[in-house]
């Protein structure tokens, strides 16, 4: 089970006041969730954005507190936690460049779920919330270009749900490891894990013991691993095993 | 795991041209997804809506289909299950009267992830998927109102995809007995299952023998079934075992 690090915001806070002098002007245009907006409704987000870099282990936002930013991730990795009482915690979803969090606590003016650290050391781009939300209400375009990009994660946090309850610890670490191939009709891949293997375990939903066996039952497909570098052997046949699948199917 | 019947949308498009007869114009104002709309707004909606009648197992989307409806849970029960390519079906969520279902599939414009069955004999609005989001294109207040509901799913997802990684099946058993006591004070209650304890395996993510261990597990904490008759002896001590907790914690 991962643990979260004690972190304190107010780090990035000191942080926030020196990246904001770097203009964020440029960067609206190529972030997707903004990409189709009229230029000047992209200046007004500008307008309402700054510049944070995260160290390692910093932490951009904190469960239970209300939420003040959208984040978009511009460079590095982000793991989005979400803890219990007794502090034992979740890895909810891994954030990769381009991506952002948390839409749906900024959307809903509820608090954040989910605590958001940064991996390694992070850019990213803290738009102000409330202003964001004045904006979308008179504007549709960016209501329906928001409507849209909280759809499609709905719908990643239903398959992660419905494999929670379907796949095993093995299928679900299969279907991880192929989803870091690129090339479709490839047979063999190799690559580097991009996270520590407690990450991992907390990502795929298990204890690090299961994620070990897990990698252990893969073996037999094909699956080598040396530390964090991993070796898929046999594609196909991982795939037989781990039996990924859209969600069109059956 | 509960597996899904084979019912055909046909059966329901019988029903949908002879429940059209019935007026659904003043059935808008009282659905929450649409109060807050201008009445203008809400007469606008009524022209794309139209009433249906499903009977038991019957379907109302199948996963898979382009979306051509958002639907209005009015009365009964609908199931949502998302199944995989071999057959297996998880239950994602329950719709209880007052719901709709499903709004991310319409607003991202993919098929749907998952295949609605009325649990009981039910009626439901159903809107126009397309229309819906031509008319969010141009309103504002009706793209807002989306997007609050979608991102309030959107949290409900966030929190069974943390409770499904990190709590036992007796402990997501206890959860959802818990969610079915209103007084909030109560130290006893009893109450029947709203469905067949297969659908309720496959609503808390386990099999039907882990759900008999799981009751057996609560027995201890003063929990007592007869067939679909439960009650709770000592909701406190349930509570203490189950850790139901607001996502605001820790």
């Amino acid at each position: 089970m991962y643990r979260q690090s004690a972190q304190d915001l107010d780090e990035i806070d000191g942080n926030r006041g020196a990246a904001t002098m770097e203009a964020s002007v440029d960067r609206i245009g190529t972030i997707p969730l903004f990409e189709l907006l009229a230029p000047p409704l992209r200046k007004q987000i500008e307008g309402i954005g700054e510049l944070v870099t995260a160290e390692q282990d910093d932490l951009l936002s904190r469960q239970g507190a209300m939420p003040g930013f959208l984040h978009i991730l511009l460079e590095g990795q982000v793991a989005l936690t979400s803890a219990m009482a007794d502090g034992i915690t979740a890895v909810v979803s891994v954030v990769h460049p381009g991506a952002h969090f948390i839409l749906s606590s900024v959307l809903a003016e509820l608090p954040y779920l989910m605590t958001a650290r940064a991996v390694m050391r992070s850019r990213v781009l803290a738009i102000d919330g409330p202003s964001l939300l004045r904006l979308a209400e008179h504007e549709p375009s960016l209501a329906n270009a928001l409507l849209h990009s909280v759809s499609h994660e709905f719908r990643g946090m239903v398959q992660q749900v419905r494999d929670l309850k379907l796949r095993t610890a093995a299928q679900r670490l299969g279907c991880y490891l192929l989803d870091r191939v690129n090339d479709s009709k490839a047979r063999e891949a190799d690559f580097r894990l991009p996270f520590e293997k407690g990450l991992l375990a907390a990502l795929i939903g298990c204890g690090q013991e299961t994620l070990s066996r897990a990698f252990a039952a893969l073996r037999a497909s094909g699956v080598e691993t040396h530390g964090s570098l991993v070796i898929l052997h046999d594609i196909p046949r991982l795939r037989m095993l781990a039996a990924p699948d859209g969600l069109e199917a059956p």
